[in-house]
């Protein structure tokens, strides 16, 4: 059985995604992350005429989306219900990678521009972060909230987290989100107290 | 007028920080670091005959040790003080560099090791988060929050700030850090309160 090109491009968007996380976007090449991705360097051109950049930006797309589906399920029940879903992805990411494993949307994200221009990756970084913090602002203004307080709070959630995926990988140990995890939580349920 | 030997080296070292906070550690060569300070190539191999890692790894304890200097002293009038001076620091480091400027224990911290050894430059990143959530812990400790509630927002506050650093980057504009940096302070301001 061949793999169909919607395959292809799919296991190639993931792999770019998975060794991203791992390693950085500068520092990896289009050969490393087809090859990472157990495709042909060929396809890659095939599939992003515009090269790495394209890759990558789709790559960060695709975990924000990953992230959007698993995450707003959980916000159903709530903010602290979703929460505990996003910590519990980031978890599984860290922990089964052996604290290899990261998050492509940070580390395309600490990595500046050499130019002038915002690069696709960067841009779709943006993106990502954004639609990761509304959907947490929108779940907290569903429970009283105000906008800008709940927009606030959207963006503290996302960046303790990211921020905690960085200190769990140089500490080789869980801790840090566990921390950052118990505060937040903390916090959300105070302020969604006061609310109501 | 010759630079001493104890310049040269200091200056490879805060090069090296900037560079690596610009754009990785992984990504950056020992010849990119040099140029990049100004010194030979040749004096990165006579002051850190380890390479790149020993080289980076002094980048990292000498960021650690500046963050330490300068929050540390605003920390003496209490942890919002402290975090005030410590957004601050932050704010300046990405606006000076129009969001090009990053910090180089996140970045060395999201890049994972290549084999199963933890490679200097990473374990500098664990000592240098630990020294900084330390430093915000004993100054919560000195409000009479309890040992382990001021653990865990010592490294809400290092986390929280990290990851709106990437976030201000990937978006290119400030909002990330303004919205963390509140967020916090509130926290903070009522765990203290109520702890008094």
């Amino acid at each position: 059985m061949t793999d169909s090109g919607q395959d292809v491009r799919h296991r190639l968007v993931e792999g770019a995604a998975d060794l991203i996380g791992r390693r950085g976007l500068r520092a990896s090449t289009v050969r490393d992350l087809a090859k990472h991705a157990q495709t042909p360097e060929g396809s890659t051109y095939h599939y992003f005429p515009g090269g790495k950049q394209q890759l990558a930006a789709a790559a960060v797309r695709l975990n924000g989306e990953q992230v959007c589906q698993v995450v707003g399920k959980g916000l159903e029940d709530g903010p602290i219900a979703g929460l505990r879903v996003f910590v519990a992805a980031v978890r599984m990411l860290i922990t089964s990678t052996d604290f290899r494993g990261g998050c492509p949307v940070l580390a395309v994200a600490v990595e500046g521009p050499d130019g002038a221009d915002i690069p696709p990756a960067l841009s779709a970084a943006a993106e990502v972060f954004a639609s990761w913090e509304s959907m947490f602002a929108r779940s907290l203004e569903r429970e009283g909230i105000n906008e800008a307080q709940a927009r606030q709070l959207g963006t503290l959630v996302v960046g303790a987290i990211e921020g905690a995926v960085a200190m769990c990988r140089a500490k080789q140990c869980i801790d840090p989100l566990d921390n950052v995890a118990e505060s937040v939580e903390t916090l959300l349920r105070t302020v969604t107290a006061t609310a109501r």
